[in-house]
Parts: C-alpha cells; structure tokens; sequence
C-alpha cells in the first residue's frame, strides 16, 4: 500500500485558473513522490462573497438550509476545474463532492460537524490510481441534506479525511509560509517554527493566530494526524509540521507570542456573596451559547459582603450576552454592570513552560517595566495570558517577543496573513 | 390532492437577483391560485459560459464527467436563490439538486437521458405545504454520479418532473411570448397560436423554431403532459397550449412556416446501381452517430447505370461525415463527392394538412412564382419541406407565411428570441 497524503488548498491559492494550473502541479509533485494523493480545495477567492451578497439582495435573513445549498456551490466548482487542470497534464483525476464520498454530518446548517467519512470510493479510486480531489467545507446529513462546516470548514475537512484514510500527513497549503512566533505584520523580525506541538498550536490559534482553524487542529491531534502549513506559492519553503508534543524535542520554553482582540471584558459589580451566584451567572450564559474565555471572581469584600466578577467573551456574543446579563443582574441583586471593549489579551504559548519556573514572572516583570497594566490573568499548562489595554498590545507583544528571544536575523517575508479558510 | 403545476424559467429568467425575486412572485401566484408548485429553474443568465470559459482555460479538452460536475453548480445557486425569494415573501419553500431527488439518468456524461424520477420527497414536502424548486439541465446515475441532460436540458427536467408527479400541466417561463407561426424576426406580423399539437411543435422545434427543445416536447407527448410555454415577463399572456393533437379542433391546414440553415447538403455522385449501395452508406454514417434529415436518390441513369444520392446532415456533423464518406467513396465505386453548404430548408408545418389535397402544390407554386429554385423535397404527414438556397431562405418564408395566411394584423413584441435553455 502506497502512503496516502492529503493536501488542502484555500481559496486564494485556487483564485484563478492560473493559480488552479498551479496547484496541479504542486499535486502532481505529491504524486511523483510515489504517493496516493487526496486533495481537498476551498471556493475560488471571491466566490463566497459573491454569493453571499447575492443571497443577502434576495433575502436579508436567509435560511441556512438555502445557504449551504448556496454556499456548497463554490467548492464544486474548485473540483472540477482543478481535476481538469490535474488531467490536463496527463494525470488520472476525479472529484467528488462531500455527498458522492459521504462526508456525514450532523444535521446542523451552516456549522455542522463532521461525524463519519465513508472511504469505500475514496480507496477504489485510490487503488484505481486516482488522485481525487475533494470538495472542503461541505458535507452530508444522513437524510441527504447538504450541510457546511462554518468557518476553518475545508482545514476540518482536509484533516477528517486524512484521519479516515489513515494518511501518512495533512498539508494544509496557504497564503503564508508557516506558523510564526507572532504576527509579522507586528514583528517584523517574527521567525517561521519548524514544527510547533498540536497544543501549542491550539493555543495560538485561539490566542488570534490565524493560520488554521482550531476545530482543525482539534481533529488532528485527536487521531494524531501529523499537520504541515505551508505556502502554496514558495515550495522550497517545508513550513511547519504540527505532531504530538510527545513526539518532539522541546528547546525553548516559550514558542510563541499571540495577541486577541476580538473580546470584550464584562465585569458584574458588588454580587452578594451566596453560594451558587457563579453558577447561575455562567450557566445562564452557557444556555445562549455564549463562551467565556477568561473568569476572575475577586475576593469577598469583607464589609460588603459583595464580589465583583469579571470575565471575556467574544465581541460578536456581547449583544446575546447583555440580553442575559439585564435579567441575570436582577436575580442576582448586583449593583452593576459594566463593559469594557479596550481590552486585548496577550499570550505566551509554549510547551516547554512546564516545570520551568519563573516564566510568568519574567512576563509580568517585562509588562511592568514597559509600563503596561495587567487587568486579568489566566494560565494553562502551556499559556500564559494577560488581559491589558488595547493600545498597549503591539508594544507587549514585540517586548515579550524579545524577551523570550524569538526572533531570527531575518525579516519576515510576509506574503499574506489573512485567515485562508 | 391538490393539482399539481411545474414551473420551469430559463436562465434569462433568473439572470440577476432581481429577476429572481420576479420569479418568486409568479410562482407564489400559483401557488395562491390553490395549486401545489413544483419550480424546475436553470443557471443563472451567463452563468454557464463562464464556467465553460474557465473550464477550456485550464483544459482544452476538458472531461465531460467534470463538465457535468462544474455545469452542474450553475443550478444549484439558482434554486438556492429562489428559494430565498419564495421565503422572504413568506412561503414554504426548499430546493433540491437532483442527486437529492434522484433524477435517475443513463451513466452518459453531457447528454443523458432521464430513466426515472423517484417522488417520495417531492410528494412529502408538498404535502407539508412547500413550495418545491428542483435543479434543471441535470440528473444523477445509480452510482451518485453527476449527469447533465445536454441542450434543452432544463426544459426535459420539467417536463419529466411534471410526468412523474401526474400534473396538470407544465408551464414553460421564456423571455418569447409563446410559439409563432413563424420567426417574428423575419416576418413582423408572425402571429402567436394559442395552442399547437406535440406533432406540430416537434416539427417547428426540429425546423428551427428554437422555442423548445425536440426532446422535451417528445416526453410531454409520451405521457400526455399540456406544455404552456409563455413569456416570464408579461403574465397577461397566457402563451401558447401544446397538447395531443386529438383533443384539439383543427381550423387550419398549415399551422406555421420554419427554415432551418444549420443543415449541409452532400451528394455522392456517380453510385454504380448495384443493391445495398445506400444501405452501407447510411450504415457507416449511423455507426458515426451522424444523423441524416432529407434523402434522395436519383433515378438510375440507363447509360452508365449509375445512382446519385443526395442528403443533408446538420453542418457540426460535417466533419465527421467526411471521414466516413472518403473511406466509402472508395468502397462505393462513386465518382465524385460534393458538398453545398449555401443551403436552407424551409417547411410548412400543419395537423391539418393530412387529408387536405393542394397544399404541396401550393407551397411548389409560391416558390416558383418567387423564383427560387427547389434543390431537394421531403414530406411527412403533417410537414412538407423543401431545400433551397440560403440567400432565398427569408423571401421564401415571407410568402409562405403571407399565401397560408398565418400572419395578424399587428406587428409582434418580440423581445427576445433566442433558445432559452
């Protein structure tokens, strides 16, 4: 049995029929290395805007059923046309869609999740001598409905399917040339990690790095896929290879640097302090579907007899959440509540802070000395993050960036940093 | 049980989002006329050709399996759209590809032909009071492979749907106002028949009256399904019935005049007269898929015992001609072989003709008092046709037009007369 590679390929690099030349033979060097090879590729560039817009002339409030019928569309075109470019250069090709394979899915609309890949067409076809090319993003229900997977959906696709298949790596091809130590754009002398451990990765794709979706990374380390991003358009470059934190030698204790701007910090004033408040203000929030990241309850003010409790969620969840939080207040009997959007959180992410003492308080002496204030904190094994004003989040970042010692001689060769979903 | 109507509207219908929320509002019509609706709709305006461009951009000689994946997509945004539409006026709605139907074809890439339709979905959510909007121009094989019906494909969809389904009728949306006795284009005052039998509109489709296609218009009258085929752009028209040409009273002889230029005469000269000589030259041309329309031959000549045969085939099936007709001019023993493309066929069409003595005569003498030479004739029971020049095509249909009185007393609003497929 040949080794079976994966590659997926974003909506970028597939953004015109020149770029879906070239990922033909970017597949077909895959397949010259003596390997079976299953691709899977977003929409072309623009498409889902195009639609999207279509779709929001026609019905300001469509049904998500209609949008993934919609939606789906996009990443049919890709496999067509990318079988074409594959075949054009004399190579055996077929595609097929998420319901030809059978890529099932809950029976959710528009954020489903993948619950079983069949792979009886997908190892024929292999066998057959085949590269197939697989529509990302999209998937089945039982009944026949045609769900999508939400945002990262064709990285939680390329990555199901390396896991169904067995495959010897996913290589998630994309505008930019790897997984850094931080954002270049902030950085510039941000270095490229060689491999980064499924956790580590976890951490930084939550902590704002956009290079792969989370759920992705989720599903790799869960059936320890081995992950490689890299950059569709420099293939000299290897990128960064993801794998199990066991499995790699660890050197430093800080791999990398994030920055998130995408929460708002809620703090509930002067809750009485009886058993149970945390509970029904969290719980109540759970209920809409709102995530908390970020929770600090201060001790009890003696005199008071109050707490104040404060967490993050995400900026798009606020309005959910105050709607909870004006009938959570009354029950509670708080005093107030107030919102705080000036907030960014800056992580430190590494797997080798583990047992090593004094790497949080070289980052809360590095903060201090650049006279930034910490509003919260919280750890994990592996993390470390700092909830601090807006306007400080570029300079913490570059100064722990330094202190840390991440950087490389280089500047960064910054082609994109966009999210490539 | 409610009656049951299926719409069908081509992609001029559906060309940009607001033709589409004009759609929705002529289907919810229906649909508050106590009807269920079945909505069969094609891609989107020039939708296709753009695929197509991108598709011979990549692969000049691209695979009709992948064809058929990427053509099919063009549909699935339209159902998508129009759904949207139907729901933000407040209906039930929901579309299905015909993968999700089953829309059972022959496993014939680009030109399949529909072996079955299953109802139980499309029954299920009309019961539930949806509104159902079905992807034309393409169908699915046993296997979950991708089919399309080729040209007319959508107008096929409908028909078929509206068969299996037992519906009143089959409504065709088109961007011409129904079916004119001749090409409003050539003749001004071409009037619009209320009503046309299967047999005559499948002689005016094959003539060149390129309203319908052959093929929809053969199943509607396998299962007797009344076609209406009227303008989407103006509902006070009620278009023009086609139904069996038994319930229908029969007023005039000739019904409508067509010329068809698309065709090319040969003529194998010199055949020595032995038995079988036309048999292996139609044979080999038929082996070819090479369809002939009008055959002659030509009395044998005494002196050199020798046969002509003249027939015309349509111009895209030239080349393929040629091939056969080198290999069995030799075999044949034929002088020469010569080819007329300056050709035209012009025919009058009518039920009621059968029975009625003269009207060959007619039509023989209007083209002679005209001048215009006849190269070749052919008859069925409710068409004659005769081939002349091309540049005598427009006068000929003029004066047939005129001699038949077929013709009203205002000019047509033509606005388009292009094949809305």
């Amino acid at each position: 049995m040949k080794k079976i590679i994966v590659q997926k390929f974003g909506g970028t690099s597939v953004a015109d029929t020149d770029k879906i030349k070239n990922v033909a033979k970017t597949v077909i060097r895959e397949k010259n290395n003596g390997n079976d090879v299953v691709v899977v590729v977003s929409a072309m560039g623009h498409t889902t805007d195009h639609l999207v817009k279509m779709a929001h002339d026609i019905n300001p409030n469509p049904s998500s059923r209609e949008m993934d019928m919609l939606l789906s569309t996009g990443e049919c075109v890709s496999i067509a046309l990318l079988t074409m470019a594959i075949q054009a250069q004399g190579y055996k090709a077929v595609s097929f869609n998420a319901s030809q394979i059978g890529i099932l899915t809950e029976n959710i609309h528009s954020k489903a999740r993948i619950v079983d890949i069949k792979t009886e067409k997908l190892k024929k076809n292999l066998e057959a001598g085949n590269i197939i090319v697989v529509a990302g993003f999209q998937g089945v229900t039982e009944d026949g409905e045609i769900t999508t997977l939400g945002r990262g959906g064709s990285d939680t696709s390329a990555v199901a399917l390396a896991a169904a298949l067995n495959a010897e790596r996913c290589d998630i091809y994309t505008d930019v040339e790897g997984v850094y130590t931080t954002d270049p754009r902030v950085v510039p002398n941000a270095s490229r990690l060689d491999i980064v451990s499924y956790e580590e990765m976890l951490e930084l794709a939550h902590a704002g790095a956009n290079v792969l979706h989370p759920r992705s990374v989720e599903t790799a380390k869960q059936y320890s896929v081995p992950l490689r991003v890299r950059s569709s358009f420099n293939l000299d470059n290897m990128g960064t290879l993801i794998i199990g934190v066991d499995e790699m030698e660890i050197n430093k204790p800080v791999t990398g640097v994030a920055a998130d701007s995408s929460q708002v910090r809620i703090v509930v004033c002067e809750v009485p302090d009886t058993p149970g408040e945390a509970a029904t203000l969290f719980s109540s929030l759970a209920k809409e579907n709102v995530s908390v990241d970020m929770i600090i309850q201060s001790y009890a003010r003696k005199a008071s007899q109050t707490n104040d409790i404060a967490f993050t969620i995400n900026k798009e969840d606020l309005p959910k959440a105050l709607d909870v939080l004006e009938d959570v207040k009354v029950r509670l009997n708080a005093a107030d509540v107030k919102i705080d959007e000036n907030i960014s959180k800056v992580s430190i992410i590494g797997a080798g802070m583990i047992d090593r003492p004094g790497i949080a308080s070289t980052m809360f002496q590095t903060l201090a000395d650049s006279n930034i204030n910490i509003k919260m904190i919280s750890t994990s094994e592996i993390k470390i993050s700092c909830l601090i004003n807006k306007e400080d989040a570029s300079k913490a970042v570059k100064k722990l960036h330094e202190v840390f010692s991440l950087g490389c001689d280089e500047i960064a060769d910054v082609k994109g940093t966009l999210p490539d979903v």
